[in-house]
């Protein structure tokens, strides 16, 4: 089973202060992005892996889903999803990633933001997605970025110039980081960009977009936090469809 | 025009001396990875573009290609390619990426090597190539890998465990990259990945393979130095195809 840090109550009462936590979407910077690559949703089957709490899986209803699945492996997750959702189509579970299994053929739209990465065994993992999506359903997630997981002490470093700078190192050497976030040893899993992408493709999933988030001019003018992003890909997008039957 | 460093007399004394050049594929550490990526040549037509002296044009002919287009930028790789090469179904010319119109379906595969990223407009490029082969047909290249390419100062830093560690800085900030490599203010064109893959998809191509290259237990038994290639990708193998008509 994954690691569920999520269900440290240290971590989560600090997570759960996140702007994203707070206030939804808007407090996301990606989130325009990964909404510029999400299908239309009247009428799709949705399942929500990683769901949290809930706010992505309550945007689809109101955008026209059918149905939201949310799976979470935590309950802290779960719970507090299901105390912020009165919507009778929005189901919540518990589940582990690692071994879920979700019904064929049974949804037009497979969504996750940033879980994917604690997931040891995503070859498996892009089986059972594409095995779950209808033909011509769509896989939309964001993951870390394998830039800004790799090295072995993951901070801001300077370059000759005083630019700010991030490090990689240990790039094609693939598997288990431990790092500190709002607890010590959160356990993620390094992959290539390549070895993410491969993993899709042999799953039989079509790439449609790949997109390395960067803020606008706009949101940097109204954030100007958010400028260090342009120097490193923090998160991943990617877009995926599994094809239509010939 | 893109710039033609490979006629600066200095710069090609010294290119000319890499074991890539001297030793031809084998002197290259990603060739078993590239060669693992390339479909069947028997009968194919092949364009080669950035062919510098002609090894891979002269290899794919000897695997059974039945013709192959080599096309350079800069008269001393075309010419030595011309001195080295016999086997007259081996074309090569001076060409330049940034305009060159091949004619439509073509081939069945176009080729290129470290090349494009001295291209400014890839997009224009994909769309060429595209156009260039017939439906079926394959695109296999290598590019330098835009973590290599982002930094203001590409090259080798320290974290605090003195682990080698490479700069990555102004990633999302795409275009011209000036280095010093044999000569000073060698141009080059950073795009993000995501960039990079989108143009292909974009311009109709299937993404079949997304590779980092990373040398092998065994090259790097053979090869010590090689080792420094795990901590960050130098190189992006993609193989992509123009989808059959349906």
């Amino acid at each position: 089973m994954a690691q569920n840090i999520y269900d440290n109550p240290d971590f989560f009462a600090a997570y759960s202060q996140l702007p994203r936590q707070v206030h939804g979407l808007d407090g996301a910077p990606e989130w325009p992005a990964v909404q510029a690559m999400l299908p239309a949703l009247t009428g799709k089957r949705v399942a929500d892996l990683g769901c949290g709490f809930g706010w992505t899986s309550r945007w689809m209803r109101a955008q026209g889903a059918v149905s939201v699945l949310g799976l979470d492996l935590s309950q802290n997750m779960i719970a507090r999803a299901k105390a912020d959702t009165t919507d009778p189509t929005i189901e919540y579970l518990l589940a582990d990633l690692e071994t879920l299994e979700l019904p064929e053929a049974a949804f037009e739209l497979v969504y996750s933001a940033l879980t994917f990465h604690y997931v040891e065994d995503f070859p498996r993992l892009a089986r059972m997605m594409h095995k779950a999506l209808v033909p011509g359903g769509d896989l939309v997630f964001t993951i870390e970025h394998p830039i800004f997981m790799a090295a072995a002490h993951p901070h801001w470093m300077a370059d000759e110039d005083d630019r700010k700078t991030w490090p990689v190192n240990r790039y094609s050497v693939e598997g288990e980081r431990r790092t500190d976030w709002f607890a010590k040893g959160v356990v993620k899993y390094h992959r290539t960009l390549g070895t993410t992408l491969n993993a899709l493709i042999d799953a039989g999933f079509q790439l449609r977009r790949v997109k390395e988030f960067a803020p606008t001019r706009e949101q940097i003018e109204r954030a100007p936090e958010l400028a260090e992003e342009l120097e490193r890909p923090m998160m991943l997008l990617v877009s995926a469809r599994k094809p239509e039957r010939r």
